[in-house]
């Protein structure tokens, strides 16, 4: 009898040392991941267990629920205070599976999942299956990795495999090919603006938005090679039907970075004293593009790609909106130094030395791709026409400003009008880039 | 007999002198006018007569021919070497008066005006009527004019009368009234981006350009003015639409030039603290419009007017293609600062004091505006849209450059590829403006 019941507490105190067990695993941070007709849309989930009652965070709604043994329970309050969301699940090895029902938005993409938080109009309620992992573990300190890329690519898309796992913090120290694929050593790898990486961000999900501090973007070889044709986006008819061009005008150019300057490999007569300073850019950076989207290195869009933008230089941190799990970040198509719009459809192409760490926002994006230097805020559009790129540039410059420093319509109107810049970055791709801006001394004053 | 002989060679000698004198007064600078169907024709004409014969040139023609008496013919060539017209005149009074044919090119406007030089397609052979006058002498040292606006003027047209006569050289000291027309001590003349003037230059003819150089663009009040809404240009539909304007926010500002910024006058309450660098511009410089066009004062165009360029400063040389005799200069409309684009519809309205100088640069035009600072070359495109000005003012920029420094069209794709700015400078009126510019400094290194 003894035995017996000894046994019985025995078998008790296990059983309640496995709930105790499995309720003090279950707090913390999970990716929920929630299956739609599309794209899975995913949650940063934040739950804390007492006993058997359940709080925390869902995205930008408010969790709420229970934990019976393996059964989890929840119930999902959205910003408004509206019902977000009913789900069960049941935990099996590390993952919870499990089914219910969601407020889902009738959107994807710009601020977008439903985890993504703001402005989405029309909620329908449908009926869900969902998965809910452990968020991947950072480690104790961030790492400093070396990253020597082994194939590049050259198309925009969730498809391409990533080349290495990296955690906010990290600092990778690698390198990037010239537009035509070919690296420091001169060795070709491909071609088509092609990008190292993708870099899979843990923790970054869609609706989120990856910062990438470009810590280090210096040339590391002597030569760079340009276009010698204006490109016909830049100029009238008239002057491309009368423009005379040399078929074997010199593209070519030495690079000098202990003067920091570039200067004309085999220059004309006019040019022999003609020099450029450095200013060593990533011509492209991107993360994978909604969906099953897929783009040419030599494009661009909300997910970066092609930007071309001349300040995108050391020192630079780029904003991206995270359309998928991991981001798969890329970059490459470095350039000693451009004019703005990129005129003869190529800058002062050549390889670079690139450090970068990465950092995930959480459930904040605004859409498109923006950027921070010392000097400006700046915000990128990017579309099919130069006007509809002033038209988004400015606008997501105001969304953002007006939720970082909590202006009104009003006060980012005066702001603009007094202190915003437009650069024209890019004229001759697939896709017209420009970028507004703003004074981040003048900003600061509204704090 | 002896007195007889003395009457006739009295008589004589008059006659002779007569000759002579004419002789001697037809050397020197004139402005011939050729009537056509259209608008008339004016050119440079400089004569050197020796005897009865008579040399020179006429625009950019070779002029040779005699002078018998009153009557002069002229036969003119151009710069290719082909027979460009065939001219009598008599002298009636301080005039010439006569006919003749000329090869008339088809063309007007932009570089225009038989003797505006180059590049003009079809000629085909005209009689004509034409006059010749005298060029008006300039003072013997430049002048330093006090001039004191009585009538503001919100048309651009050749039909406005001249409100002074100036030379090259002289300075007038004046002031504008903000774009509601009114002045420092707040009497209000009249609004719609009212000009002062229009300044007829002496020896300026269409196919010319105007140097117009600003030696003080200062605010001279304590006040301005600015809208409080972004234009529909300059944001997307989404924007515009969900934009809460408080209308009754402040568009005031308190000019404080002895700080070097202006403040909001009423501010709100994240804008307490805000300032912005005074940079005084003149959003409005313009010369009369083609033939009988006519604009309102808030618009723009190839003759300039509306530019709103917020680097039209103190200091900034504009040039300006002349469309009629005396260019017919204009200027106003103010801005103590201004974000590109005027994104409000409006800058920092307020009044100024203005010095300038003028210089007539004789047959050399590149069809739109231009303007130099102390760092760049600066080309502006305005027409009906965007793309369209990137276009114009990248093609203008490359014409004169090619044209001042002896580049090829190679040269120039080179040097926009590595150092071409783009300025947005005008986004919210009836056309658009967009300044594509080089840095002086990389460009003196190709002299």
């Amino acid at each position: 009898m003894a035995k017996q019941w000894m046994r019985i507490a025995a078998v008790a105190g296990v059983l309640l040392c496995g709930r105790m067990a499995v309720a003090a695993d279950v707090s913390g941070e999970w990716v929920a991941k929630v299956a739609t007709p599309g794209e899975p849309q995913y949650a940063h989930v934040l739950l804390q267990v007492q006993g058997d009652k359940v709080s925390g965070s869902w995205g930008s709604s408010k969790v709420e629920g229970t934990l019976a043994g393996d059964k989890l329970e929840l119930s999902l309050t959205d910003e408004d205070g509206k019902p977000a969301g009913k789900l069960s699940a049941t935990l099996n090895g590390a993952s919870f599976a499990g089914s219910g029902t969601m407020a889902m938005r009738n959107r994807f993409g710009a601020g977008g999942g439903f985890g993504g938080g703001g402005g989405g109009r029309g909620a329908a309620e449908a009926t869900v299956n969902w998965t809910m992992d452990r968020a991947a573990t950072p480690p104790a300190a961030p790492r400093s990795i070396k990253f020597e890329p082994k194939e590049l690519y050259a198309t925009y898309s969730a498809s391409v495999a990533p080349a290495l796992h990296i955690f906010s913090g990290d600092v990778v120290h690698t390198w990037t090919a010239d537009a035509g694929g070919v690296d420091a050593k001169g060795i070709r790898h491909r071609g088509g603006d092609s990008n190292i990486g993708p870099f899979y961000v843990e923790g970054a999900l869609p609706g989120d938005t990856l910062a990438l501090h470009l810590l280090k973007v210096r040339t590391n070889r002597a030569t760079a090679r340009q276009g010698t044709r204006i490109n016909a986006h830049a100029v009238t008819a008239a002057y491309l039907v009368g423009a005379k061009y040399d078929p074997d005008f010199s593209g070519e150019w030495t690079l000098l970075p202990e003067k920091g300057i570039a200067v004309p490999a085999h220059p004309s007569e006019h040019m022999k004293n003609y020099s450029v300073p450095l200013k060593p850019m990533l011509g492209c950076i991107s993360v994978a593009p909604p969906g099953d989207e897929q783009y040419r290195g030599g494009d661009l869009g909300p997910f970066g790609g092609n930007l071309d933008y001349n300040d995108n230089v050391e020192g630079t941190t780029v904003y991206l909106p995270v359309f998928h799990a991991g981001a798969l970040l890329g970059m490459g198509d470095g350039h000693a130094a451009m004019g703005d719009g990129e005129l003869t459809g190529s800058a002062l192409e050549t390889s670079m030395d690139v450090d970068f760490s990465v950092e995930v926002i959480k459930g904040d994006s605004t859409g498109q791709v923006r950027a921070e230097t010392k000097e400006y805020l700046i915000a990128f559009g990017v579309t099919g026409s130069v006007p509809e790129s002033i038209q988004v540039a400015t606008s997501q410059l105001a969304t953002w400003i007006k939720k970082q420093y909590g202006l009104s319509d009003s006060e980012v109107a005066i702001l603009f009008a007094s202190t915003l810049k437009y650069d024209i970055t890019e004229l001759v791709d697939a896709k017209y880039n420009v970028a507004a801006k703003v004074p981040k001394s003048i900003l600061s004053t509204m704090k």
